[in-house]
């Protein structure tokens, strides 16, 4: 038996960069939070503290900054920028994984902003033979006050809820969507894939919060033809009608205590049958 | 020498309320979270646990959701009901205090919603005999990308900043007004009360940010006549620019490291100088 | 009517100092977070933005690490170093205030330290004539499984609570307590005054929180007599025996849900009725 | 090209349980956050809503409080009695995913606790054949104030860094570790786990914090037969020497600035080449 180093990899997290573009009359700016993630011929470092294939992390920071001089564009460009920059460049890199949070801001005026909600991610990852990318969208918190219901489930020893024909469904999506290509109109892919997920939030009628985030999943799949796969995260917010009878008043459906913990957690993934490359990892 | 209780008071802390209002062809929701705190003769539950003054915490939370069964309506209408309705039915209670803070939902659909940012905040207060009601913005993310210099400050021996022609001003506003009377148009005072901060925070050309704030405090009173007193607290959130130098690049003013910690904070009160009740507590 | 610039403050906040205290064997850390707040002649910078009187708060941050270099000692010998200088060599200053907390760490060997539980705080003031000195303890979370009641309460319409005869008590202890004069042992002012607040919550039979409350601070002040006055902040962590009926289990106060929100809030103070200085801000 | 279902899983994520236990003359306390995640033949509800193969999240959540009436003993354990109850109980599913966090309390007295730092954590599957266990520690922050180095890197057009003979090594380690096979003293093996990690970060000369993760895997292993694969993930939480010269002063490792973002991120595995089931999901 030996003791052996299994997988690993290591960059900078979270180098918050704020990109701001001066035109003639107006400004823009992009405020983005940006990952970096490399893996490849690191046993030395971790067996012997040899450093010699370690491009620090500082640098990988600086590279962040040093490339966001040319400007940024969409986050997926930019990201697929710095993972070929770090496998192409460094010699002990094999792969790199770009992740990036990008934060909404609406304009106020020439000059000024005010943030918006919602988060747009996206992860790019570079092996020096094929590069993928997944879009995404973050903390983008949705309610449906009808049109939701849950009956007919399971029924074991321990089950005590009842029946709902008539529930509030609130949820806060994280939702990944798997490119089939890079190359695309990234921004009109994400503009519309969000799009597509709050419809098809806001018009199905749910039996379950399943059924919903397989309708979310599949509304874009079939409307966006560059997409492969979409992975859906919805944690079930819970929203209690609260009892008013032992003060003699009824609540027919208007009074909710919104809780926080513990909350229903649904994972699930709709794709292509024919999707390429269904096995790589996002990360 | 004695040791004896001082001030005192107690409540619940963050009661979660979602009120749907349910009309023929649309909903709304009202998302709130609400804290109560009452103070009165209450030495008798810390001296000797003798409870007989004392309203439960929890009673305050189911009166907050039972009064929200005839409608909440104005977060400054729901939380002077409630504060009224402590001090005037608990003989106890001198003095209610109840903060409410609501979060923004945009409308997707006739029943669905997605989250929105910002937070609008309430406190009312009332005596037994006096009321008055704080109203006020969180959470509300600004920047600017030009117009703020920050030059011929005071120097001493520990001062290596340099001087600032042209830098990037960037905020989260906490802003707090009292309103001189209440019973006005709540949600009307509300939009343009954050109207005029934003817009004072976008065309003011800032020395500093002290500067900044007072112009936003005073363009509110100069607009609003019903309120009496503006407060804001306004984190200074630093933007770096990133020195490109090394790997041979300018910077002029495009590229920035937003920094999380330390941060400046500026704070002040612009006020009529004469406002009624100027010494009221605010908690 | 004239709108004019009432109470203002400004410094950096949340500086994050480590030093090492590098002795011939072993090694010593000190980890704070140190605010600094300072007010005074500011009108000028608020009105027109003439900053003449303006210790940038990049100055405040250095002057905090460069006193750092000369060791910092007890937290509350480094506040008041710290609001004297700002105070004594900026005329504009007046007032200023140093807020520092301080993160615990154990030892693990000579050089190695794991991070413990617990924050020891302190708000030193210095106003040109008088200073004044806060400690504190926050982030103490405690729990006693038995010796709580909550019966005899005020009932009225709303009250649905039953009384306790036997409940959990658990809270998250913000406790700070008045110096009646500096210059004591604060180390051992510190340890010997959390040591009372904890055996009091561990001791005392609660018939209420406000009564362990009550009982806290009374147990500090009588066994500390540089002390003058405490204030407490005790959230009521709520436990709720989970009904196990429905499976055919009883519970006999043994499984409990920990709820998050909403949470009641107790605040009281304890004081010496003939404590000097009681009328002075903490902030 | 179909549009179909991919990998699901649900389940009912941070259920709140406090157990006590009530001896006669002490009570001790057990304070866990408990997440399930069942898989399986869920494609109905996926896609027709139909509900008859789900157990409902809230019944998963009332299994936790009921199973433990019985007890909870080691987390492990606890685990693993609701992964085989979900899989052996509910004909559509397949797998049980049950993941715990058990938060450390110190005892006060005979009924009274203090929480303590750290988080003890566990990872139980079962597929219906193959049961695993994973153990592991979340939130042990730990520091070296000498004995790290970071020299002999790599370093291209974007490096800046220079190189570190004697640096300030800090992280908030969160590790895990398979079990070769369940049935052992998980209590034992958790204490005697966690000091080996602690103790390899302490007395391991560090030339990277690659080096340390290594050094931290293989002391486990190298102690505890029972594990086969240890997985770790080290924050750099990097510690700057600040630069006292502007002030006249020197700084020999002494005043640091803590900072917050971005960090370095290093992951990596340490396992036995004769490992069993090395593929196993950990989740």
């Amino acid at each position: 038996m030996t003791i052996v180093l299994g997988d690993n990899q290591y960059g900078k997290a979270e180098t918050r960069l704020v990109r701001v573009e001066r035109h003639a009359d107006h400004h823009s700016i992009v405020d983005l939070n940006v990952s970096t993630a490399l893996a490849g011929d690191l046993a030395a470092t971790h067996l012997t503290g040899d450093n010699s294939g370690v491009l620090p992390t500082d640098t990988q920071k600086n590279t962040v900054y040093a490339f966001a001089r040319d400007g940024v564009g969409e986050i997926e460009d930019f990201a697929l920028r710095l993972a070929k920059h770090f496998v192409e460049t460094t010699p002990t890199i094999h792969r790199a994984r770009v992740r990036i949070e990008q934060y909404g801001w609406d304009r106020l005026a020439h000059h000024s902003f005010v943030r918006g909600a919602g988060t747009r991610t996206t992860t790019a990852t570079y092996d020096g033979t094929r590069h993928w990318v997944v879009s995404g969208v973050a903390d983008l918190v949705v309610l449906n006050t009808t049109g939701s219901e849950f009956q007919g489930f399971h029924k074991d020893r321990y089950t005590t809820l009842p029946e709902a024909t008539d529930r509030i469904l609130a949820t806060a999506v994280t939702a990944r969507w798997r490119h089939a290509e890079a190359g695309g109109d990234w921004a009109e892919s994400y503009t519309e894939a969000k799009r597509h997920l709050l419809e098809a939030f806001a018009d199905t009628h749910s039996l379950s919060l399943q059924q919903t985030l397989h309708a979310m999943g599949e509304r874009v799949l079939a409307n966006r033809a560059e997409l492969a796969e979409v992975r859906l995260t919805l944690p079930n917010k819970h929203h209690f009608l609260v009892d008013l009878q032992p003060f003699g008043l009824d609540n027919p459906g208007e009074v909710f205590f919104a809780a926080d913990r513990p909350y229903g957690l649904i994972e699930g993934t709709v794709l292509r049958d024919d999707a390429p490359d269904a096995g790589l990892a996002w990360w």
